[in-house]
This record gives structure tokens, sequence and C-alpha cells, in this order.
């Protein structure tokens, strides 16, 4: 048992692990045997260190396929998808065998009567069966490598659905069958173009109609290589897929469409792979509007709703969100093409000086980099534009120097200026004396460049020539149909090529064994109780964190005492396990300079406690820190990811504006320090109206402790909640002055 | 002279008026005499209460039209306007007479030497030549109506151009002549189907490019009546074409792209008609990132670029400003149809739960709300949709009951429950057995409805059958491409009726004549002068606002005298003309509590003053007042709209997070009530952590009678802040701790 070598495997993983009888890592990726001993890697939290990836090849290149359920009769459902997986066959090559109990040809093809009886060993079995269990196990004894279920009436059904589901699950796990589906469709055996090339979009989808729309860019001369219609994920999963697509040399993007992860760490290793090797990954995921549900009640847990932990996970690790499928679309077309950027800077040409002051203007705002280009370049450019248009960039040519020899020198000249990266285009008004020109002057500069050449071709029609021949005929340049849509693919691919030239993958430095300050936290733990603020500040100095002088006291004596040792103005807390809102009901008292205010704090303090009716364990006589910015750190269990390490701004703003970031480790400095930046009140930490500027290094030091805290204690810690961290002044430190910590 | 007998008509509005030589109405409204006694109505700020509509059914349908500078020699670029000019007389049904000192005749029509030799008294002039001024002049004394002018090279090069624009603008002003450009262009004599009917779109472009988009939605069904190309408006400008389309029958919708205001009164007024009219105006600004030039140094200044405060006006009158082009079509096309919803309740309906889940989160997340149906209407819809899948909204069949008769049922069922005004159905993937009937069915259910159906139809080819001829041959569909543009634009149909249903214009409740409090406030500005803390709080005084008890005094034992009458505990800060950022300068003390105290508060303070070399009037000693939410309030001057008013969060979020709302008067109740909601902070009004309530309407009271005082003060008033408001429970009232005042 692994738990064992690993103190820190905590409980609900291991839980889970132990029910599927499993080692943790094979009980997350069933798949073949890892490759090498690293492979096999754990971090301290129990979570695998690198991602199966799956030998997709014979699923997608079969050699031999049995379609189990195999039909000819006219009428039946089966008989439409029989004729198409045939014809799938015959394009990508493999022998296909039809099994059916009493049939004795489908489609003249001879059948069989049992995947027992099949003639040979085959690759790939379809099943179009009602009830697929029987068949998977049967399978599930022999070499077969892949079965794709159609079957619909499992997990999007409910409760009994999902315990089938879990049953085709176990079945194929440990065996050497991975399973596609149930509740997928022929989408993996779609017609592909042969006749395009260059790098492809690989496509993954939850659900096939979702998928179309990616799919039919083929007909506007997109190449798209693989569709894998995922569905219920009983056992292959969208990260199996962005891990195999991310090895494929003919794959310049994956696109993807998600309605649910499956587990949290095997995307983010999925991602990382992706992101290592350098292949961009857009994705839709659905839940924007899901807030809260599984959400603890702590102020942390309040702040960052499941889908806030998914959007974060997703921008750690490279992943390119988005929100329409039409913006899925033009990204990744966009990303799977596009060469690495030669600069970030981007220049918008226009015929019109509106189209270019608007275009800017929304691409600045989107936080495009527009260069002005220098003085030369300007001079260059009025040898073929009238003096009085500005070509600072935008640049605009006012329109007739298109139509002549002129307009491929000015894209020529754009193009040669070293601080561009990105030529864009805007063709607001198809006008064909013009426009028709301009389309192919911008291909031709395009395929002679090495930078980047967009156009948005602005009419609402789009059967013009220009574009549908022109535009779309060109594989080196980009087209889009909105303003829009053009800055959210460019602004995705600068920032992709930015991203992974500086990535370095944070697994590479996860914690793979316990730090010291491990087993003093452990011994702090109360399973299933919330730890009284005196012991969460114990936890908190076990990993290093600085918390106040502070003493708990039981009488009002040894209260004035202990005031004398922590040094005065100090502050009085109610201390008990329980105590949730401390300052709402009255149980702290601030800037107490006097022995007689003591006595007199103790005395309320003590009252309310029995009037509230609240256990206490004493009454915490803590060191006053006055002078910093109060923050937020705080720690979150997410179903999907684990833990997650949350960072705000403190007081009464936390609630008010739930300004906070949040991240799944492993995470390194880098990204700490990132989450700093999200925050809208970020300038709070550079010191306004005279404060001064607050270690920063100190609170990206908290954090990166709470991380490591996050990950030792793992499933064993629930929730905490430092709340406020003041921050002091630069070279001064951090000190938790509160802290709220609930055991598993 | 219209100064003299409004008091508050201010020396900046005055001096651009006496630049004129006009009456302010006039100067800023040069159009024909205005029809009624009120309609020269002028508010307490001397800016007009009513918008000039133009008479422009001339302009678009003349009579007789003359062409100066007219062409038939091949090669020159008058010849190509010149026929397109005959051809649109010929479309329009209008007499053409060229005009040109040399030729004989143009296209075999009589030419003319000069416009005085015309044969009769002419609707438009059509300015061909390069400079245009001595024909203007000369038209001016005539009575023809309108001139357009395409001459270039005005105020778009520089200060030169700008000064000949003005000469433009002067030799109008007056007369009876209207002129539309210069810089403009052909875009006003295009030609429109006239096989479309139905409400039209109204269009308004400052570049004519810009346009292009919206003009070629004519080709997808969607009709268009007019286009106005208004060029730099040295006369006619964009709010004279909204006031006017605004009253033609025709008109459905009033689009418009604007790349910057001319007047921001005469804007407010135009939308008002429109918002009064019920005429959606759906308008791109340019200038997102145009920020804070114009602005002001105080801390209410640099909250409010002024495009924020653009805006703000668009919001306050139910302009829809939306970014893109493609918005702007999609928008318009559906708000110039689609009549009045019949409720608010989206319900999606979809052949695959994915895209129903996926546009539902979207839609949520806008804000659109999507009821969830009765039991009964889920059972209704489960007679053709199979048990297992959810119909409770979105509504998702499955997919197989739109290739029968059930598609159509379940439209209709759908569309007759009360709580839906709007079915969407997002068509992903085109799939011909199934989509065709869709789109088909959805057309017919619409044809016989009230409700509004609206389709995305997602293949981003753009050329079935079902899209081409089915969706955009009805004009009962509304059809879009992509997700987000459906949501923006069913939001802004709901928005606009929800708006318009429930609105009263501002200008009908604005002031006309100077309060009491104007009189008091007067006497304390001092021209180009920041008045001191003390005088700045007499004038909130003077119009009704709370400030604390408080004391000027000049000497310690005076400062112990006046602490004993504010009562104790007191704050202490210094007081002078130019004081700007007290508390980073160390010149305010809080919770002085005894003589000896403030005693030593004095000496330091004087003592600061003396070696930061600050002049004082005198230290000001002050009821303290602790137990509130600090607020800011101030007054901003825009260079295009005047005075605004501002309110946002205080202290140091102001400046951190920037978190305001702004408005342009006048506004009503309902606008300062909703200033305070789009606050990000809101919740802090309403108590957070145990805080009580904050007296909102007092807030409230104080936002408008700040709106009076910058109304009444106008352009006297440079920037008034108080910073901080301190709203206290509520039932309290509101003090302004601070105020900050400074005049022109």
């Amino acid at each position: 048992m692994l738990g064992s070598t690993h103190g820190t495997l905590t409980t609900d993983f291991r839980a889970r692990v132990e029910a599927c009888g499993e080692s943790p890592r094979t009980a997350v990726h069933s798949s073949a045997a890892p490759s090498a001993d690293d492979a096999a890697a754990l971090d301290v939290s129990g979570r695998p260190l690198h991602a199966d990836v799956p030998d997709l090849d014979r699923f997608f290149r079969p050699e031999s396929v049995a379609v189990i359920g195999a039909s000819d009769t006219e009428g039946r459902p089966n008989t439409g998808i029989t004729r198409q997986l045939i014809a799938w066959a015959g394009r990508v090559g493999a022998r296909i065998h039809p099994v059916h109990p009493t049939r004795p040809t489908v489609f003249g093809l001879t059948c069989h009567a049992s995947v027992a009886d099949l003639p040979e060993q085959v690759d790939l079995a379809v099943l179009l069966v009602a009830d697929p269990l029987p068949v998977i196990e049967q399978l599930a004894e022999t070499k077969v490598k892949f079965a794709v279920a159609f079957a619909s009436g499992f997990a999007e059904t409910g409760e009994t659905g999902a315990a089938a589901q879990e049953r085709l699950g176990a079945a194929v796990r440990g065996s050497g069958l991975r399973l596609l589906g149930p509740n997928t469709n022929l989408n993996a055996f779609e017609e592909f173009r042969e006749d395009l090339d260059g790098p492809a979009i690989a496509l993954i989808t939850q659900s096939g109609h979702q998928g179309r729309p990616v799919y039919t860019l083929q007909e506007l001369g997109i190449r798209l290589s693989h569709w894998a219609p995922t569905g219920n994920e009983a056992d292959l999963e969208t990260s199996d897929f962005i891990s195999y697509f991310a090895e494929q040399p003919e794959v310049g993007a994956i696109a993807c469409y998600v309605e649910g992860l499956k587990d949290g760490r095997s995307f983010l290793l999925a991602a990382d792979r992706a992101a290592r090797n350098g292949v961009p990954v857009v994705a839709v995921k659905v839940g924007r509007t899901e807030t809260g549900a599984r959400m603890a009640a702590s102020h942390t847990g309040k702040l960052t709703g499941a889908d806030t932990v998914v959007d974060a996970a997703m921008r750690q690790f490279g992943v390119i969100r988005v929100d329409g499928l039409d913006e899925l679309q033009d990204t990744a077309a966009l990303l799977a093409r596009a060469r690495k950027p030669k600069a970030d800077g981007v220049v918008v040409y226009s015929i019109s000086g509106g189209t270019g002051a608007h275009f800017s203007d929304l691409a600045t705002e989107a936080g495009l980099t527009l260069p002005t280009l220098s003085q030369a370049k300007q001079d260059e450019l009025h040898q073929w534009i009238p003096g009085y248009l500005n070509v600072a960039n935008p640049v605009d040519n006012g329109g007739h120097p298109v139509g002549d020899w002129r307009g491929r020198k000015i894209i020529d000249a754009i193009l040669a200026d070293p601080s561009v990266g990105v030529l864009i285009c805007p063709i607001t008004g198809p006008f064909p004396p013009m426009s028709d020109r301009l389309a192919q002057d911008l291909v031709d500069a395009a395929e002679q460049s090495d930078k980047l050449v967009c156009v948005i071709w602005g009419s609402p029609v789009g059967t013009e020539d220009a574009y549908r021949t022109t535009l779309l005929g060109s594989s080196r340049v980009a087209t889009f149909r909105t303003f829009g849509n053009c800055i959210t693919a460019v602004r995705a691919y600068l920032g992709h090529h930015r991203f992974t030239s500086g990535y370095r993958s944070p697994f590479e430095d996860a914690p793979r064994t316990p730090s010291p300050s491990y087993r003093k936290a452990q011994a702090l733990m109360r399973p299933s109780q919330q730890l009284s603020e005196h012991a969460a500040k114990q936890l908190l100095r076990a990993y290093g964190i600085r918390v106040p002088r502070e003493q708990l006291v039981t009488s009002a004596a040894a209260a004035v005492r202990a005031a004398g040792l922590v040094g005065y103005p100090v502050v009085m807390k109610a201390s008990g396990p329980q105590l949730g809102h401390k300052t709402e009901l009255g149980l702290v008292k601030i800037g107490l300079t006097s022995a007689s205010q003591i006595r007199d704090a103790y005395r309320e303090l003590t009252d309310i406690a029995r009037y509230e009716n609240v256990p206490l364990d004493g009454i915490l006589v803590c060191q006053m820190v006055e002078r910093g910015v109060e923050m937020v750190v705080g720690v979150t269990q997410d179903d999907l990811f684990g833990p997650t390490v949350t960072v705000g701004l403190g007081g009464v703003l936390v609630e008010v504006l739930h300004d906070a970031a949040v991240r799944v480790p492993p995470f390194g400095e880098d990204q700490a320090r990132a989450m700093l930046r999200e925050l809208r009140g970020h300038a709070l930490l550079e010191g306004v109206r005279g404060a001064p500027p607050a270690d920063v290094d100190a609170l990206v030091e908290v954090v990166l402790r709470i991380q490591r805290m996050a990950l030792e204690l793992g499933d064993e810690l629930s929730e905490l909640d430092i709340n406020p961290l003041m921050v002091l002044p630069r070279g001064q430190g951090a000190v938790a002055l509160d802290a709220l910590a609930i055991c598993r």
C-alpha cells in the first residue's frame, strides 16, 4: 500500500484509491504500464507527477475493426452507422468484421456470431448494442486494444445510469482494453479532407453537435486531423486525448469543448504536456454560472466558485479558454497554422482612418501592443501614402494606393519592420476595385513573409470571391469575420508563445516527500473539528508563518500579566474551537493600553461568550499590529482539483468585492506573484496615499508556504483561512493576525 | 444677451456663445427657427431643453439637385460621382442640374455656369469642388435648403484645416442652408433595396467604410431606409440625424458609427427624443482607450475618463453601445424588426443537451432570464420529447423529434407559454435531415406567433440553403451566426423595451431658474481659486448638505474653546486655500479627547504647515464622525457634456479600485439610485459584517443636491469633491467631512 510509505497520502484520496483496489496512480490513469520508473512518481499529496499518454495510434488508424451489432436491414439505425463505419474503414485501410448473432453477412461482408468468433485479433471494437457491458467484459479478456460504446442511458440519466457506467469503467480498469464512451457517436469516424496540408486542428468534444462548427472549418480550408467525441468518459477522458494529440507531429492546435472534467490532476498533467511541447490548447468550458455549490462556508471558500478554480487552472497551464464556438474555431485555426511570432508588435493597416481608429481602440483595450512606427518607416510609407494621412500605426492609406502597385509596397514595408510581428488589415467594406486587389496583395505578401498577416472580412455576406477564393485559399493569411474574434485570436497567439517560451513545468519542482513542518502540523490536526484560533496559528507557525506574540489566558489577572509580556497596546479575543465571526459577535477588543482596560475587556468578552453560549478555551492576549495591508490567504478543497490556494484583499473588502485570486498546486513563485497582479486592489500593496510599499516578498513566501501545507496536509485539511494576514512595510515581513482551520 | 437674464449662464459657455454672436441655443443648434416658445427653453445652466429637429425630408428626397463641379470626362474622379448622382436622382425622382463654369453639357444634361444660373430653386446642392467655401457662401444667400461638401482637408488635417472648417460652419450658421460635411462621400446617395418592407435601419456614420457592413445587410434581407455619412460635421451632426430618424415612421432602429460627438447636450436631447418615441439607437463609439486626457487633477476627475462619461450618458438615455460592427449589425437588425416583447423570459431550445447547456450558461452570465417552465408545460413537452431529457429550460429534444411532425408541436408549445418572450434555438451543426426541417418549423411558427424567435446558425460556411433561403427569407425570425451576438442583441432588445416603457424624460423636470441656494453659493465663489476646506463646506451648506460642527481658529486657546463647543472627541485639520492632500502631509489629527491634546495638535499642525510652506487661513476644529460608510461625491467638468456628477466608494478605495459611477445632468432620482447599484462595493451600503445599513436615501439626496449645484454654478465650478461623505446608519443622514472646490 503506497499510503504507508507516503505519510501524506490523505484519508479521502486514500479511501477513493482503496475502493478501487488500485495504487493511486493506476486508479486515476488506468492505462498501459508506465514506460519509466519516474512515470510512476507521486507528489507529496499522493497525486501523479506525470501524465499517462495512452497510445491511441491504433484507435485512430486501426488495422482491423469489429462492428458489434452490425446491420444492413434498411430502416434500422444501426444500418446507417454500419454503412458509415465500412466507408471509414475503407478510407483508413482497416479490415472490418461485422458481428451479429444471427446474420450470415452484412453488406456482403462475412458476419461473425460473437467476439469470440472473430477471425483475427482486432484493434478496435465498435459497440452498437444497447447494453455494452457484457461485450466489454468479454473484450477485456482478449487483446483488443480499444472499444467504443455508442449506447446512451448512463450517467447522463441519473444515479442508476451512473452505477451502470461505473461498472463499464470497472470492467476495463486494469485490463489492456481502453474504452471510448458510452454515449458517444460517429464523430471519431468522420471523413477528413485529405487535400489540406500543414498543421491541423485536433478536436475533442463531450457533445457531438458542439464540435460540428470546428469540423465544418474544413470547408473553409482549415485542416482537421482528429475528432475525439469523448461522451461520458467512463474510461478514456479529454485529458488522455490532449496528452496524445500534444505528441502528434501533424497537430498544430487542440480544440476542446468541455462540459465537465473527470479529474483535475490528469487535466493539469495533460495541459502541462501540451505546454512543454508548445502545442496550444483552446477550450470552451461550460460552467461560467455554476457558482459556489460545492464550496465551503468560510470566506475564502465563498470567493472561489469551482469555475474560478477551473479558470485559474487553465491559465496556470496555458490553456486558452474562450466562450463561443466561433471563438474556438477562429482561435484554434490561427494557433494551429501561425508560426512563432518574430515580435509582439501589431500594426493595423486599413484603407480608412475610421476603420484603423476603431480597430486600434478595441485592440489596445484588449491589451495588444501597437508600437508607433519609427520616423524612418513612416517616411518610407509616405513615399506611397499622402503626407496628411497618419501612418504611425494604425497605418491609414486613404484608399487609393491599394488600387495600384503601391499597395504591395506598403504591406511589404510594414512587414519588414522589426517591431512588427503581426499585420492586421480590417476590410470592413468589400468594394471590389479596392478590396479584391488588397486581398490579393495581402496573400502574396504573406506567402513571402515570416510574419503573421490577419485580415478581417467585414461583409456579413461572405460569398465574395476575394473572401472565398483569395483569402480562404491562402493558408498563410488568417481570415476573420469580426474585429472581436481577430483580437481574441491574436491575443491568444501572442500570449501562447510568450507563455510556452518561458514555460517551466511546476511538476518538476513539486515536493515528493513531506517537509519537517509536516510532523509538527499533523500533531495539531483534530479530525472533523474546527481548530481554535490559537491552534490554527500553531499550524501556521509549524510552516514558518509568523503570528503575533500572544498568550492564551483563563483569568483577568493572567491577561494583565500576558499583556506585560507581549507589550502594550494589545488586542484581546475570545478563543474557542467553534468560533467563527468574532468581530460581529463583539468578541474582539483592540487597542487596549492599560491593566484596567484589560480587566474590563476580559470581563466583557467572557460575558458575551456566556450570553451567546459560545464555549471558549480561553482569551487570547495578542500583540497589536496596526500598520500594514490586510490580506486574506487560504486553502479550500475543490472537488476536481483537491486543495487550492487563494489570496485576496482582506478585511471587509474580501466579502464585498470578492477581489481574490486562486491557484491549483503545484505552482511556482511566478504564479504566486501573478496572483497578486490579478487583484484589482493590487496597488494597495505598492503603497497609496503616502503609505509605504508592502512587503510583497514576504506575502509571496506566505503563499508558497501555504501551498506546501496544502499539499502536505492534503485532504486532512478541509479549509484554512488567514484573515487578515497583515503585510507590513517592505523588509518587515507579514503576520497572520487571525486564522481559521477546519480539519477533515 | 441671454446671459444677463440667466445669472447662471457661466463664463465658459457664455464666451463660446459670444464668439459666435448668437444666443446660446442657436449657437449650438444653428437650424431653422424653433416652432414653439417652449422649444427655445433653456435649463438653469443655459443649455437647451429641446432638440431642434431639422426637417431633412428634402435632403433625402429632393425635388431638384445641383451638382457643382459635375464632369463627364472619363478618368476624372468627379465623373464617376456625377454618374452615380444622376442615377440616384433618377431613382428618387429628382431633377438634376450640373454646374460647371465651362462645360455646355454633362452626360447630355444642360450644364450651368454657376449656382446663380440655375434654372430653378434647388433643394440640394452637391459640391464636388476642392474649395467649397465660396460656393457655400453663395448658396447661403439663396433659398437652397441643403448642401453636401465632399472635399477633404479640413479639421482632420490639423489646425489650419479646422479654421477653414469653422469658416464653412460660420457661412451657414443663421442662414436657411444646412450643410452635410465636409469630408463626406456618396453614401447618402446609395441605392437601397425597394423590395424589402417592414421597419428599417437608418444608418449614421462618421466614416463611410465603417457603415458598409450595415449597408450590406440588405443582401441578407434587412431593410435600410437612410444612410447619413456626416463626415466632419461642420454643421449637421449625428444628433440631428438621430432626432430626424426618430420621427420617421419607417425607421425601426438607428445604427450609428461615432468617432466623436460635436456637442454633448445635443446628443442627449436627440437620444431623449428617440427614447420618448421608443426608437432604439445602437451605436459604436470609438474611444474606449482615450483615458483621462481632459480630466482634472482631483480624485473624482481621475475616476471618470471622458469615455466613461460618454458611456454613462448613453446608458442614461437608453443608447445601446456595442463594440463591433458585427454587433452593430445584429443588434440594430433585431431591434428594428422585433415587436414589443410579451414577457422577459427566454427559452433555449436545442437538438443537443450540450448546445443547450452551453448557450444557457452564456445567456445567464449575460443577465438574461431563463425561467423554469411549469410542470404542466414540461409534461406537455414530454408528450413529444423522451422522458429522460431535460425540458425545464433549456429544452433538449434529443434530436429525433425535429425530423417529424413533433418538431413544430414543441416549438408552438414553448411559444404559447406565458412566461416566454423569446425562443432561442442554437443550431450549431447544420445536418440537413434535421436542421432544414427545424429551420422551416421555426420560420413557420414565428410567422404565426407574436413572440420573438431567434436562431443561431453555427456553421462557419453560411451558404447552406436552410440559412440563406429559409431563415434569412423570413423577417420574423432573427438569425445570428454566433452565440455571443445573439445574446448581446436579445439583451439589448429586452433592455430597450424595459427602458422605454418606464422612460420619463429628465428634461421635463430640469430646473430652469436658480434656486435660493444659488445666491448664497455665488457669494462664496472665487474665480480661478481653490477654496479652503472651510469655504468649500459653506458651499455645501448653501445647498443644504450637512457638514460637521466646526470652527476655524487661529490660536491654540481658541482651538480648546472650539472643541468645547463642537464636543469631544474632535478632529483638527489645517485649512488653507491651496491645500490638497492633507492626510499625506500629516495635516489632519483625529480622535483628540483633551485640551492638552488639542494644544499639542495645534502646535504640530502649524509647525508642519510652516515647514511645508503651506499658507493657512487657520485650523479647523471639527466634530468627529466615525460610524458610517465613506463615499466620494463630486463634480467634474467634461469637455463635451459640461458638469458631471460622480459617486464612488470613499477613502483609499476610490484611488485604488476606481469604483465610481458618473452621470450627466439632468437626471432624476432613479438614475441617482442606479449609480449606487453600479458600484462594485454597493453591498457596503447595505451593511456588512454586522454594520448597520447606511442611509442610502440621504446619500441619494446629496447626489441630487450636488447635481443642482453643478447645474446652477455651471462652468463657474471647475471641480468639487466631497471626500469623504460619511453616510451614517439609516435614518441618520450623511455628513460631508471634507470638501475640495476649485472655481473657474
